[in-house]
């Protein structure tokens, strides 16, 4: 691995806005260290479940290296579950990853995957009920920012991803990386993976 | 206005991901009450600063209604505080919309339009002395975690518009409704303008 990894983001029509470009953003301050690229089935643009669109730089087939790939949720992932060469991309991506993340429903695609199964993992609190259907083998933790479970991790809806991002990029480079990450973006970063008031609010514990 | 408000994200080369993407979520997680429109001086793909790529749908001259500007920072804020176009869009629309606000260091582009002269404004706390230097007429306000003078509206660094974008939703639709979406997203919403331990860090205070 050279000194800059590679960050690469899964994009699908009616992926989250906030759950791709919050993590994205963190990696992407640090452009010495990391390089971001856009994955998806298709090249060219696609729409958000909010509406802007994003767009998809490489296909599933010719990713490139990859150190850490994101998977971000949005009322998408229900069809994004259900192809099977995404499917087979993440099986395939996994064990050559340095991290394999996702952010809220994200979760339930990796399930569907199959690379949770035995795995601790967490999900979008509002929505729990998805991934846990997709996935009946995965250890699914209700009260938790995000779960980092070998080289496998899951956040918890849509801004969990930028904690996460954060402790990710403490993990790779040190604390004092991170740190500065959060300051540099005014984000007053959660630093406990334990952190979650919205289990709670979403009545899971 | 119907009930559906629309709210307008200015695009431009090396605009900061985070900026406009975490204010645009909080508003399109509310599809009934807010559509988004993306703006800028061409239509197609614009690299962010951090390398993803946003889509402008429409141009500056006919951006058709919009009730809430919005206007990221990002690297890309130096060139375009220098567009006579873009700089006489903000001052046409300043007296039009219900908002006009801006993300980070998107305050110096709405200072060099004239539209913040004589206002309380606030910027990114590690990079203030550049807005500062562009609207020398403007009453900057160092500790903040966003500003609001009339309808003009300046939020902190990056993570900044989140908070402000929350509090905008709650000005208009009320405080339940914001907190709902705080609570939908995951979000740690601070609810006080005046939080701010970020302008310290910078020492700025």
């Amino acid at each position: 691995m050279s000194d800059q990894r590679v960050v690469g983001a899964l994009l699908f029509p009616g992926f989250e806005l906030l759950d791709i470009f919050g993590p994205l953003e963190m990696f992407g301050v640090l452009p010495r260290h990391f390089r971001i690229v856009t994955l998806g089935e298709a090249t060219g643009a696609v729409a958000s479940a909010q509406g802007p669109q994003g767009v998809i730089e490489r296909t599933l087939a010719y990713p490139g290296s990859i150190d850490v790939l994101l998977v971000p949720g949005g009322i998408g992932t229900r069809e994004l579950a259900r192809s099977p060469a995404v499917l087979e991309f993440l099986r395939r991506m996994q064990p050559k990853v340095e991290y394999l993340a996702s952010i809220c429903t994200g979760s339930g695609v990796l399930a569907a995957s199959g690379v949770l199964d035995g795995r601790r993992a967490t999900s979008n609190k509002m929505a729990f009920d998805w991934p846990r259907s997709v996935g009946p083998h995965v250890e699914w933790v209700a009260e938790a920012r995000w779960v980092i479970d070998g080289n496998v991790v899951t956040a918890g809806g849509v801004a969990a991803g930028i904690d996460m991002a954060l402790a990710l990029i403490a993990q790779m480079l040190g604390d004092h990386v991170a740190s500065e990450v959060a300051r540099q973006t005014e984000y007053d970063w959660h630093r406990d993976a334990n952190w979650d008031p919205f289990a709670k609010l979403a009545g899971l514990i």
